[in-house]
């Protein structure tokens, strides 16, 4: 069964691997050789799919020093058409709806062949960004250019954390055409499933089903990219921050938090009858942490029920 | 080895069992009667020590209406001296400090047979309460008049999660004499491990052993008792919540929770090498949640490391 299959039947138990595309200032070959090695790494992996993220710069949504400069990365979908383009599974190219203007997005959404695309629309970061397409209107393009486009959105457990209305946003992105939902990392287990269980009994109470949450998880090599998290917006609770800075590997340790996170999660959706799929992905470019994403990546994948 | 060993031997894996004396209003038969069911009851259950709790009006406390009304109990150490005068293992007897004169505590605590008596001290509820006898001024006078008599404090996680110092009141309180620390009931099992977390590396930091931490788990039979669980202060998540909200038995359900949050918590403290202790109190004097008490404290009693 392909990826979009388990996601319209209401199936869940799939595994994605996120990518950031590379630095805007990468040539074309480096591209193609870093496009490459992706290839050669996930070959083995057998996931379901691929997404490739849209970088924002973000700044705007926090006031604090960003711990890592901000670089802009290509386009996901040029490095996509460019240079992944043999990628045998689907690809889920995600679009941040406030760069781009109507007109592009329109085209954009109306050339995807939606038997090997999908896409997630990301809204703005702040209320006092520049937004040139709002996303709802980008919803409102994807319905009629190319409905059969799946369109997922994102799922913040840390707005359900601090707001306690996350259960309800979902449900009106999935009135709008959501047929999935994907997470931002995830280190707070019990903020994920305060959320999840939210959205089930609401889904209940109006007779929705519940569609498939994806739930993202990678390693954290170091409390720098710890603290880049936390001013990403990720709640990290404070004992397994305090583990990661007592560990004498910290990528270890944090890979064995993801895991045992990424279980109980998944054993808590299939008792309340969620359907979700896991997302792997590697939030640096170093070699340790894209290697320890990729067998984190296959020990998940063993724990699906396929 | 007795409870007090296990305590000053810092092994910990020793289990209690919390009750609340009758209300001040039960003659002294029917108080004989309660005591004598409550022997039956725990005979089979081989537990290291008994809690009696002193029970505190706490209206000051919280502004909102009290779920349950205010009914006065006996005082924890008279109930103990007339009706429970033969139980075999140690007792611990917590003293809401501010109730008492200083007079009529010197006079308590020099009176106790450390082999046989342990004591917790617990501060007032809130600032604004009339109090007799300050927490520290009773630290002092058990160190003055009977330091042979086992000293714990209260542990607070909620607390933690507000003012994320709980773990330095427990070092002080360590210094002031405690021994010992028992918790409220948990239901947020990620808020006691991040308390744990913090306490265990500020000790590491000074040097200091840590000493056991007692967690307590209670069965909760109904949202009423949820409620009120919450008005005490007590942070139930909301997937709990739901869950028990939607269960077709709540006392069930929310035994199944307090059994897997305890056994988290425990393989948790091992990993820390934080020594602790299982405490199983019946917040209700329904026949059904008390012998739920009972099976709970039997499942996890045979999960110590003994």
């Amino acid at each position: 069964m392909d990826l979009q299959q388990r996601i319209v039947s209401l199936q869940g138990e799939f595994l994605l691997f996120a990518l950031t595309p590379p630095r805007l200032a990468t040539t074309p070959e480096k591209a193609q050789e870093i496009a490459d090695i992706t290839f050669e790494r996930l070959a083995s992996l057998g996931v379901d799919g691929l997404i490739l993220y849209d970088i924002d710069d973000e700044a705007d949504r926090n006031p604090e020093e960003r711990p890592f400069p901000f670089l802009p990365t290509m386009d996901p979908a040029d490095y996509l058409e460019r240079h992944l383009e043999a990628w045998p599974t689907p690809v889920v190219v995600y679009r941040a709806t406030a760069k781009y203007t109507e007109r592009d997005l329109r085209e954009w959404v109306g050339s995807q062949d939606a038997a090997r695309r999908m896409t997630v629309f990301v809204g703005a970061a702040s209320r006092g960004k520049r937004v040139a397409t709002t996303l709802r209107r980008a919803q409102q393009l994807r319905a009629e250019v190319n409905p059969d486009l799946l369109l997922g959105g994102v799922a913040i457990p840390e707005r359900h954390t601090r707001k306690g209305d996350e259960h309800l946003r979902l449900v009106a992105k999935q009135e709008a055409g959501c047929a999935y939902f994907v997470s931002q990392v995830v280190y707070d287990g019990n903020g994920a499933k305060n959320l999840v269980s939210d959205y089930a009994y609401e889904c209940r109470d109006r007779g929705l089903d519940p569609v498939p949450i994806v739930f993202t998880f990678s390693g954290c090599g170091s409390i720098k990219t710890l603290e880049f998290l936390r001013w990403l917006g990720v709640d990290v609770p404070r004992w397994i921050e305090n583990d990661l800075r007592h560990a004498d590997d910290p990528l270890d340790a944090s890979l064995e938090h993801a895991e045992a996170t990424a279980l109980e999660l998944m054993s808590f959706c299939r008792h309340l009858g969620v359907p979700f799929g896991i997302n792997v992905e590697s939030v640096s470019i170093r070699k340790a942490e894209i290697e320890a994403s990729v067998h984190l990546a296959e020990r998940l994948r063993s724990k699906l029920a396929r």
